[in-house]
């Protein structure tokens, strides 16, 4: 039997007569033939709720007692899932991380999966079970503790599970309906991609479109998962959703794929720094080993032997990259004149694997932006990405207006 | 190192507050020297909710998977517990069923414990490890699945864990403190005892004092596990609660140790039956056939070829034991006039191992009875019991009045 792994998030899962909703999805792909591994969340609130516990009692907690806490719900939903596929005579059982078992390492609360041996559930599609149930999120590590996998780990164990048991594909079925050319709420344009390349999926994710989880679409690129997002609360065809796929297999497509934004960026900038040799080294070691995420850095070409050095961050780590910058004055290691945080920022980008082949798109871009009266603060480029930074009030129209230049709302 | 197993339960681990009060009891006994293994019930509350789910999900659910749901509301008050002690400073873990392993038969829902390898958690003990937070209630199946104890088995898990570990002592710490010679909610002189023999607890425990489980107070009696009652929300001497004990072990007692009754039994009358060999057989295979469990039984001398046959059972058995009857009455096995129900009884029983050597005892409660008005209708007697069924109405009267004759309120 061909096998399908479907996840199901902690919305689609979130009461009784939503897991009836999503076991009917399930009992459709049973019909077609295949063998399906389920993927659940815990039911939606309650992860919270443990999380919270945990923090309450415990600020800098145990990460192996906090997994064996935080675990305990999607155990709850497994159950009641193989329950409920049971009532509608499909045969189902439920596994725990470490029943199957989903070997990971002992990193806890951040473990990655190491391994996932396909023989106990293979035996059970063998004697005839038509659906396994496994909790998302969690395994167990070499010591026999439960391990978790760190928020949305969920969709990491639904890849993980497709690739170990050579799944035809992996469903991650969540609250929209695909992959957007950008954010429909800022733009009403936006249209749903029906495939996007998994570089670009990757792109996407980690610029703050939060379909899915970065570490699994990373793992569905590297073992050539097919991984489809779609929504649970839709009637759903064999091509509904977006498929996150090779880019070999996307025949056609625009230069650009979509526009992302984030507004958890900040602008620091260092103002008159004294331009010596290995003054950037400096400044970003002490940032790096206070845990600050650097992003974007611009160094504006200084006169009289000084310079201004800006660079951007996520915006609850500012204060750290302030402290961090003080302590480094006060060592006399750094010497400038002010530091100032902008946090009215934000970041705006262009995403395609066209890109590649195409040249001119960040000339349009700026183009663009420009033609709105739009400034902008720094710029950074990948081989499939451009990003800028602008004022957080243009973050909308630069949205707008750049999707409309690349002609986004029309398929490729 | 001496091994201390404390056992807590649901109304005593209700909230984070309530777990820190019970961790500091814990933190006592640590100070004193012991080892401790502490057994955790699910917060109140939550494993009714599981329960509800289940239910709701599929009627006649799968035990299997309601045992793998219901067993997590235990995983997460271990956790939090040992989250609790390790923030005062006392090293601790969390063990579920399945990672110490505690080996349980398959009848899932109400499995039984087979053996509990003590190696797991001895080997953390050598480590320096002082407390051992254990999952009650659950354990592992031989096909590696979770199986559950049935209701109240964390009482079991505990004095398993005692005889497993050689334990000095188990301390079951409750919502009470202590077992009391009756209901002190209907008899205000009822007083606390300091020891109780097995025998006694497990005629108290079956006979409605919902203080421990009849289970566990077997498995004490069978592994000599001392074990005692307390409160969890009272400050505590080493002599609190009630000891229940070995015979020999209580110097000195009253013939009479405890006032029991209970509510939940009716009494059901066949009607001039046909008197004939094996008629009673009859009835009761019936009876037996159909899942009620008979209580006390009495047969009047019949005349012409004609007798009554009375007898008691849970009150919630009553339509299924006339269903019963019905059934063997059209299948023309029995012949009688009609059948009355009385739901209207109460059932108490005098219970003491002190009976064994003092004659009388049923004379000066059927005396008591007697003289404050009350008519018997059922007499069973065991040899530390006598059980008497009279009308509800004289339920608290009858309580009252033997403890008053038995001089239940002065110590023995």
């Amino acid at each position: 039997m061909p096998i399908l792994v479907m996840k199901f998030g902690g919305t689609s899962v979130a009461n009784l007569d939503r897991i009836r909703r999503a076991a009917k999805r399930v009992g459709v792909e049973v019909a077609k033939g295949y063998d399906v591994i389920v993927i659940v969340s815990a039911m939606s609130g309650k992860t919270n709720e443990l999380v919270g516990w945990v923090g309450e009692t415990s600020p800098l907690y145990d990460a192996r007692e906090y997994d064996a806490v935080v675990s305990s719900g999607e155990n709850v939903t497994a159950g009641l899932m193989a329950l409920t596929l049971q009532e509608m005579d499909i045969p189902a059982r439920s596994w725990q991380g470490w029943q199957v078992p989903v070997m990971t390492t002992s990193a806890h609360s951040q473990a990655r999966i190491e391994d996932i041996p396909p023989a106990n559930i293979k035996a059970k599609f063998a004697e005839g079970m038509k659906v396994a149930v496994v909790a998302g999120f969690q395994g167990v590590s070499p010591e026999g503790r439960i391990t978790t996998l760190g928020r949305g780990g969920s969709d990491t164990t639904a890849v993980a599970f497709a690739a170990a048991f050579d799944a035809e594909r992996c469903d991650i079925y969540t609250d929209v309906d695909g992959v957007y050319t950008t954010d429909p709420r800022i733009c009403d344009k936006a249209r749903k991609l029906d495939r996007i390349s998994f570089e670009e999926m990757l792109e996407l994710a980690s610029l703050g479109a939060k379909v899915l989880q970065t570490r699994s679409v990373e793992l569905a690129m590297r073992y050539k998962v097919k991984l489809r997002v779609l929504s649970s609360f839709e009637e759903q065809s064999d091509t509904a959703g977006t498929l996150v796929c090779d880019e070999e297999e996307i025949m056609e497509s625009n230069v650009v794929a979509g526009v992302a934004y984030s507004r958890d960026e900040a602008k620091l900038t260092l103002v008159s720094v004294a331009d010596r040799p290995g003054i950037a080294a400096t400044i970003f070691t002490a940032l790096g080993d206070a845990g600050v995420n650097v992003d974007m850095i611009v160094q504006n070409i200084g006169e009289d032997g000084r310079t201004d050095m800006t660079f951007s961050c996520p915006t609850d780590q500012v204060m750290r990259a302030e402290t961090a910058i003080a302590e480094a004055r006060k060592e006399n290691v750094l010497n400038f004149e002010e530091l100032i945080a902008d946090k009215d920022v934000a970041k705006i980008s262009v995403v395609g694997i066209g890109m590649r082949s195409h040249t001119g798109v960040a000339a349009q871009m700026f183009r663009v932006l420009s033609a709105e009266g739009i400034n902008i603060k720094i710029i950074t480029t990948s081989e499939i990405k451009i990003s800028v930074l602008i004022d957080r009030k243009y973050m909308e129209l630069a949205v707008q207006a750049l999707h409309d230049a690349f002609d986004l709302d029309k398929a490729g």
